[in-house]
């Protein structure tokens, strides 16, 4: 068996799964964000009185980080006052950032768990070696309910990623190159399994990252086997025993894909879909109003790091709005120790609260009509960030900050010795 | 003749003024935030081409920063275009902060100036010997285009202020207490005069919140004659040479009040008017929702550490959110090296970015029904902060640090040295 397969066995009570079987699991963590109120009401609905688990549900406020609107505020409102009622005893309000970034911080991700969210990018925990999966409200008020959901035990395809990445090549190059090839559409409810020597020499952050965008395939969840760096950090900081699963030797996925890292250079998705990927030399230089290094996908310690180590003593391009939104506020407190934010402000940066920030078009740096944005969070659809006629780019980190500096979708270069030449 | 008096003359070109005369002065700065999209439009409808000075006027992105709809996208862009046009010299994007605030710091506010601006609490720069008055947008666009605006020479009212204040008890109190006596009318078209000592051995920090407020009793503008520390302040910043005027012996204020601050106690503006003030000591222990540190009357780096200095080390309540927001990034760039923004996110606050934030209810922190925040802003009226339905108290932020951590509002406490015992 896969070591997803073990998983979804194990919470369900099972000695093996097999592809295509539908079974019911225990859900080890439930996390609703502020989108998803009607959770609640569909809990009540169904007759909800005590969810299943105090400290197994928990609240993250962070699509709407402080509150924007005052529907929104009105959201967060009932949202704690259901959890004041239910003794939650997690909660995430809007002094924490992205659920997919402060739920590993605070320990309740960790290798062998099944986690659900009302949240696509749920894919992320991946990263953990943990089955993370996206639901909607109904199907998250079942869980608050009983604490269980049915899968269908996914088809496994393997990316495998080997090599050695040139400098200035990042892990979401990889991930953008990996959605060139295999489409918004090719991994429909299957899962990703993220091999090779790449992977296992990647860190925690890294590996959220391809893993978050694992959904951008269309994945029903994501994988990667721990290594030593994850076994580390959730052992820090793990509420719960957890045991790591090996997949057998032997096991056939549905399909393999593999990519040599070391041949890619730095990519980008261009308007208006996510698998529209091209290396960035080859796409035309376009002249960039906003700039965001943040959220889920491109706003953790390792990303502020790069991106700072570019603009630093720098002045960004007159016309350009450039929005550092830190992951979590565990990451903007490490960030503002080590002086990446002082260097973002002196060359020009917009800092904002951690959350979601403009990535999904709530609020934080919208995009007016026929504007441009190269941004590190993970989707480019219209209408995503703002105006339906605001054209987004994805992108690393590093090109992101290159491209502030320029004015213009721009490459970074770095020295023999890893230094950045911007 | 009083310095304000000497100001218009000298700016509309004659020996002398009388109260209650029509003057036509030129105006030394302009300044339109991002409420005020249709000053553009007014210009041109009224034939303008090229502004009378790119060297005085400037636009502040501040209300709506980073921008939270694509409205203010939009206002933006035209604004972003309309600057470029018209090659604005100053320019104040979405990474700097509130308007008074930074356009003191980028020099352009200076002793013996005539400064407007689209903003009603443009009163804040009588902290340093200057005229600062709002104007709506018809007015700026005159002004824009002929640089001179007419003024009636207001009667001017002096608020004395003596003493030496209690531990505890900070500008923002002395401000409540004055509007708790001369009233939310007390003011309408006069110009108010802070005199004595207290105000003389006052900082700038402290000037600016008294300045700030007298638009709140309706004053036309407000003047305090610079102390050394503001002359060293502009000294440093000033784009231009200033002169200070000073009142001639035997001025006749149209009326005098005089407060002796030595006898104060921490003041509150309970809802919903500016002017409903007591000492905080007789308004019953209400439960808070939310507490903001921040914008133009309470975000600089003085109550900032104020506030850090209260918090340092402890938790805020549970059920709090601390929001606190920088009045700009020169602040907040002094807070961090400071320590104060670790302190306040160590004790649980949200930190947004440099701005107004929800003072006006545009964003980063809107009131759901019925929720109470206590702020070291300046206004309290019934939709303010968000819902019609929210109840906002206005205070120092002393009194909003220890309401964080209370979860009530709460007279902060120090001791015989003057560390803070809450």
């Amino acid at each position: 068996m896969h070591a997803i397969e073990k998983i979804l066995a194990k919470n369900s009570g099972k000695e093996s799964v097999s592809t295509g079987e539908i079974v019911v699991a225990k859900i080890d963590f439930a996390e609703v964000n502020d989108l998803y109120l009607q959770t609640i009401y569909s809990f009540w609905e169904m007759g909800g009185d005590r969810v299943w688990d105090n400290e197994r549900l928990a609240f993250v406020f962070d699509h709407y980080a402080p509150a924007p609107t005052i529907k929104s505020a009105q959201i967060h409102k009932e949202m704690r006052e259901f959890r004041a009622d239910q003794n939650l005893k997690y909660h995430f309000d809007t002094n924490m950032g992205v659920c997919h970034q402060v739920m590993p911080e605070a320990g309740v991700i960790y290798p062998g768990a099944i986690v659900v969210a009302t949240d696509s990018h749920t894919t992320t925990h991946g990263a953990f070696g943990a089955i993370g999966t996206g639901v909607g409200a109904t199907e998250m008020a079942t869980i608050m309910l009983s604490g269980e959901l049915w899968f269908r035990v996914p088809e496994i395809i393997e990316v495998r990623l080997d090599g050695k990445p040139q400098e200035g090549v990042l892990p979401k190059d990889v991930i953008l190159a990996v959605l060139g090839r295999i489409k918004a559409d090719g991994a429909v409810y299957k899962a990703i399994d993220f091999t090779g020597s790449y992977v296992d020499s990647l860190g925690v952050a890294g590996r959220m990252t391809i893993c978050n965008m694992a959904v951008e395939m269309g994945a029903k969840t994501a994988y990667m086997q721990p290594n030593q760096e994850v076994i580390d950090y959730v052992t820090q900081r793990a509420v719960r025993p957890f045991e790591v699963q090996h997949t057998d030797d032997g096991f056939e996925y549905s399909e393999s894909h593999y990519f040599d890292v070391s041949s890619l250079t730095p990519q980008i998705a261009v308007p208006s879909s996510v698998d529209n990927v091209f290396p960035i030399g080859e796409v035309e230089r376009v002249r960039v109003d906003q700039c965001l290094v943040g959220t889920c996908t491109g706003g953790r310690l390792e990303d502020l790091k790069t991106a700072a180590d570019i603009v630093r003593g720098k002045r960004i391009a007159e016309h350009v709005r450039f929005i550092v939104i830190p992951a979590s506020n565990e990451v903007m407190k490490k960030a503002m120790e080590l002086g990446y934010i002082s260097d973002f402000m002196d060359a020009g940066a917009t800092i904002s609260t951690p959350g979601c920030g403009p990535c999904l078009g709530a609020h934080e740096g919208i995009l007016a009509e026929g504007e441009v944005c190269v941004t590190a969070s993970n989707r480019n659809f219209p209408g995503r960030m703002g105006h339906r006629d605001a054209k987004i780019y994805l992108a690393s980190p590093a090109v992101v900050a290159a491209s502030a500096l320029a004015g213009y979708l721009e490459q970074p270069k770095s020295d023999k010795k890893g230094a950045w030449l911007v």
